[in-house]
C-alpha cells in the first residue's frame, strides 16, 4: 500500500503496457511449455511461426517510439530509479529492457526466432544420431548472430559482457572471471582429496524404481516444501524445466530413468524450488513491470538449496529414509541411512552436467564458460569443439565422453541461442550456500525442523528475503540485502569441504 | 497449382494476413486446450486476460481500415467472388468474416470476453450445486449481448439470423424451421412406435469396464478409423472436443465413465471424426483463409458419421465385437454379437443430449432451438427457462430431469455465448447420412469393407467430397456438390426406420 501513494497517469500507462506485455509472455511460455510436453511430431513448423508471431508482436509492442518517450517522461518524473520504490523500481527495468530490445532490429530478431526453431532440431537430431555435424552449421550460425547482438552494445568491457547480462542484470565477465579463478583451485583440490578415498557404494540407486511410485515420493516431497498444486502441475518432459503463466500457474516436469533413482526425485526438488520462487512473488506484482525474478543465479539460488541443501542433507534423510525403505525393500532393505546418505552423495565424474554431483557440478559449469567466451572472442572455432570439449573434460574431470552425444551436445541451451547462461548455474550454486548460512545463522533450528519434515521456516525465510522482491533489485544487490555480501565463493567451497570432510573422511 | 497461376501483390497481402490471423488463432485454441485439458484452478483469472489479448489483438489486426481497402481492392480485381477459384473464395470469406467483424465494436467484443470467462465459472459452480440463481444473471446478461450483436445486423429477417450464420454460413433461421417442421413428427411417430415394444438390454454396458483397456481400444478403433497421431493426439477433459492448433496437430479429448461403457468410445469416434475432417485439409490451405472447415453441420457431418454410421453399425461390430468380448469376458462373455447391437442402439428418452441415442438425439436440438428461439425474440425470459425446460422435455421425450444440472444447465455452450449453434448438430445428423446414402451408392462394397475392419474407402471418400475444399464452398453448396442435395431430413428419417425398424421390428 505505502509503495503506491498515488500512480500518476504515465505511471498507470507504464503499469497497463506491463500488464499486456505479461500476458503475452505467459501465452510465449504455453507455447514453449506445450511443444516440450505435450505437441506431436506434426505440429512442429507451425508452432515455430505462432512463437515467432508472439514474439514480434512483443518486440512491436515494447519498441514503439511511444514507449520510449513514456519512459524518458517517467525518469524525468521520478529522478532518482534507484529509489526503493516500486514505481521508481519498475522505471528502471523498463528502461533497461527498453534500451537493450530497442537496439535489436527486427529483422535480427526475426533471424533469431527461425535459426534457433531449425537449430532445435537440429540439435535434437544430431544428439540423436551423435553426430556433430549436423548441428554445427547451425550453431556457428548461432555464434554469429549472438556476436552481432553482442555488437549492439558497443561499447562493452567484454564481448561476452551484453549476453551474460541478459541472464544475470549488472554482472560482468571481469566478475564471474573472478569468482571462477578463486573457485577452481579450490575445488579441484577438494576433487583430488576425495578421489585418493575409497569412494561410498550407491549400486542400490542403480536399479528401476517403480515410475509410479517415484511420481508419488516426488509429489509428496514437494507438497511438504510448500509447492502449491493450486497454483501448478507436474509432467513429463524430456527435460526437467519450470514455467509460468502467470502467478497462479506455475508448472514443473521431470522424468524418470530407468537406472538411475535419484535423479528424478533431486529434479523435481530443484524444479520446485524455482516453482516456489514464481509462486511466492507477492500478488501486488502480477501483471507487473517487477513480476519476474532477480535474476537466474537467484533462481538457481533457489532451487539448488532445495535441491541440494535441504534435499540431499542427512537431516533430510534422517526424516525421509523410513519411508523410502519402506516402499523400496527390495533395494533397500539392507542400506543403512548412513550408507544411503553417502551413496546419495557420492562424488564421480560424470559427462552430463545435470547428473553432476555437489562437488563436480562447477566444474563443468567452468569448462562450459571457457569455450563460451572463447566462442564469441573467436579463439574457439565451432568445429574443433568435439575435441576441445573433450580435451577439458579429461583435463577438468579426468574423463573423455565416448561420443558427441554425452560431450558437446549433452545440452539444449546453445540450439536456442543461450550463450550466457551457463555461468548462472555456478552462480546460483555459491548464492544457494550464503543464503542458507544467513538463514541458518537466524534460525538455528531449521537442521532440527527438516529432520521433522518440517520446511516452513525455510519458504517463510526465502519468501521474506527473496521472493517478495520480484525482480524489484539487481541479483548483486538482493545478496547484498539478504546475505550482507555479493556472491562469493567462499561459503560454498566451505560448505562442500564441511560435507565431503565428513562423508569421505578428509 | 492449376489454382494459382499468378497472384497478384493484393492477393498476396491478403494470404499473408490470412496466416497471421491463423496463427493467432491457433495460439487462442492452445489457451483454451490447455485450460480444459491442464490448467489448475489458479490460472483461471489469468488465461482470462490471456485470451483476451489475443482476441483484442486478432481483431485489431483484421478490422482496420488497410484491411477493408486491401478486400475492397480484391473484389474488384477478381470480380466474380462465386467463381470456383480459391483466390474467389478466398476472398469471399474474408470479405464475409471482415464484414461482420467491422460491426463489431472492440467494447462490446471486450464485454463479450468478460461475461463468457464470468459466466463460464458460474455455470461450472450452478452446475455442480445444481442452483440455476448462480448462473441466470449472467446467462441474462449474455442473451442481452446476443441481442444487441444481432442488432448490429439489422435488417434481417429473423433475430436469430445472424447468430446462426456465425456457424452456418448462409443458413436461414426459416430454413431450419421447416426442416426441423419436416421432421419433428415423423421422429416423433418413430419414438412412440418404439415406445410400444420391448427394449433390448443393455445392462452389460453398465458397467465399470477398466479405463486404461478403454483407452486402449479407443486408439486402436480411431487408429484404423484413419486418425493420424503424427499429427494429433488424445487426452482427458471434462467434455469431449477437438481444437486444432494448425493442420499438423488437431487434437482430441474424451472421457470415461464408471457406469457407462459406450460413452468414451462412440465419443473418441466422434471427435476422430471431427480430427480427420481436420487432418484431411489439403496442405495448400495451410495458414489460408480457406483453412477451415465449410460449417459447423458440415464438421458434425463427419463426427456423427464416424460415430453412427460406421460405429454403431451391425458391420462394425461384426468387425469388432470378437476383441471386445475378448477383453471384457467378464461383462460380455454370455452377450451375443447380436444382442450386443442391439443393445447398444437401444432407445432410451434421456436427460442429456450427448449421451441420447440416435432415434432421440434430435429431439434435444429441436427443444433446444425452440428455446434459444424464444429467448431472442424476447418470448422466453431467462428467469423461466428452468421450468421451460423441464415442460419441454416432458413433452417431448416423456421424461422430467430431477434437477437443473441433467436439466437447463447441462451443456456449456451458452456459457460461452454460443446461441446458434445448437442446430447445427441436427444439421448434421441429417447431412452425415445423405452424405452416407451417396457415398454407398458409389461404393456399395463398403459395409463388407467394415465388416473386415477396413475404413480407407470411406476416409478417402470424404476427403475427396469434403475434407479437401477446406472452407471453399458454403455449406449448402458443399453438400449439394458431393450428394446432389442440400441439407435435407429425409434420408435421416428414413435411416432411422430402417435402422429400428429392424432392431424393434417395427
Amino acid at each position: 500500500m505505502s509503495d503506491k501513494p498515488e500512480i500518476s497517469p504515465k505511471m498507470q500507462n507504464l503499469y497497463d503496457l506491463a500488464a499486456e506485455l505479461d500476458d503475452l509472455g505467459h501465452i510465449a511460455a504455453l507455447l514453449g511449455w506445450d511443444q516440450q510436453v505435450n505437441m506431436p511430431h506434426g505440429g512442429a513448423e507451425e508452432r515455430g511461426l505462432q512463437s515467432a508471431a508472439i514474439g514480434r508482436i512483443m518486440h512491436e509492442k515494447f519498441t514503439s517510439d511511444e514507449v520510449g518517450q513514456l519512459i524518458d517522461d517517467l525518469v524525468e518524473e521520478v529522478g532518482d530509479l534507484n529509489a526503493e520504490t516500486d514505481e521508481a523500481r519498475a522505471i528502471k527495468v523498463a528502461k533497461r529492457v527498453y534500451e537493450k530490445q530497442t537496439k535489436v532490429p527486427l529483422p535480427m530478431l526475426m533471424e533469431q526466432i527461425k535459426v534457433t526453431t531449425m537449430a532445435h532440431q537440429a540439435w535434437e537430431e544430431a544428439k540423436a544420431k551423435s553426430d556433430f555435424s549436423i548441428f554445427q552449421p547451425l550453431l556457428e550460425k548461432i555464434v554469429d548472430l549472438r556476436k552481432q547482438y553482442a555488437d549492439l552494445f558497443k561499447p562493452y568491457d567484454h564481448v561476452y559482457d551484453p549476453l551474460l547480462d541478459d541472464f544475470e542484470p549488472g554482472m560482468k565477465t571481469a566478475e564471474v572471471k573472478e569468482i571462477f579463478n578463486k573457485l577452481r583451485p579450490q575445488q579441484v583440490e577438494l576433487l583430488q582429496a576425495i578421489a585418493e578415498k575409497e569412494p561410498p557404494d550407491n549400486s542400490f540407486l542403480k536399479q528401476h524404481y517403480d515410475e509410479d511410485l517415484q511420481e508419488t515420493i516426488g509429489r509428496y516431497v514437494i507438497t511438504r516444501f510448500g509447492y502449491d498444486w493450486n497454483r501448478g502441475r507436474l509432467d513429463l518432459a524430456a527435460h526437467p524445466f519450470t514455467t509460468e503463466f502467470g502467478q497462479g500457474d506455475v508448472r514443473i516436469t521431470t522424468r524418470y530413468l530407468k537406472d538411475d533413482a535419484g535423479s528424478a526425485l533431486f529434479s523435481t526438488m530443484h524444479e520446485a524450488g524455482h516453482a516456489m520462487y514464481a509462486q511466492g512473488v507477492p500478488p501486488k506484482y502480477r501483471r507487473h513491470p517487477l513480476s519476474g525474478a532477480a535474476s537466474l543465479a537467484i533462481h538457481e539460488s533457489q532451487s539448488r538449496l532445495w535441491e541440494n541443501l535441504v534435499g540431499r542433507s542427512k537431516e533430510f534423510w534422517s526424516f525421509f529414509y523410513p519411508s523410502l525403505q519402506m516402499l523400496f525393500p527390495q533395494y533397500l532393505g539392507n542400506v543403512s541411512e548412513t550408507d544411503f546418505y553417502r551413496g546419495i552423495n557420492r562424488v564421480e565424474p560424470s559427462f552430463i552436467r545435470v547428473e553432476a554431483d555437489e562437488a563436480t557440478y562447477n566444474m563443468h559449469i567452468m569448462l562450459r564458460l571457457e569455450i563460451e567466451i572463447g566462442l564469441m572472442e573467436g579463439t574457439i572455432a565451432v568445429g574443433d569443439l568435439p575435441e576441445i570439449w573433450n580435451t577439458k573434460m579429461q583435463d577438468y574431470l579426468g574423463i573423455t565422453p565416448p561420443d558427441v552425444a554425452r560431450g558437446v551436445l549433452q545440452d539444449v541451451h546453445w540450439s536456442g541461442g543461450m550463450i550466457g547462461y551457463f555461468p548462472t548455474y555456478a552462480l546460483g550454486n555459491l548464492a544457494s550456500v550464503q543464503l542458507w548460512d544467513k538463514m541458518l545463522e537466524e534460525n538455528p533450528n531449521i537442521p532440527d525442523e527438516i529432520a521433522q519434515g518440517k520446511f516452513d521456516t525455510i519458504l517463510g525465510w526465502m519468501r521474506e528475503h527473496i521472493h517478495q522482491y520480484g525482480s524489484k533489485f539487481e541479483p548483486q544487490e538482493l545478496m547484498l540485502k539478504a546475505t550482507g555480501s555479493k556472491i562469493t565463493p567462499e561459503p560454498y567451497i566451505q560448505y562442500l569441504k564441511t560435507k565431503y570432510g565428513e562423508i569421505y573422511n578428509l
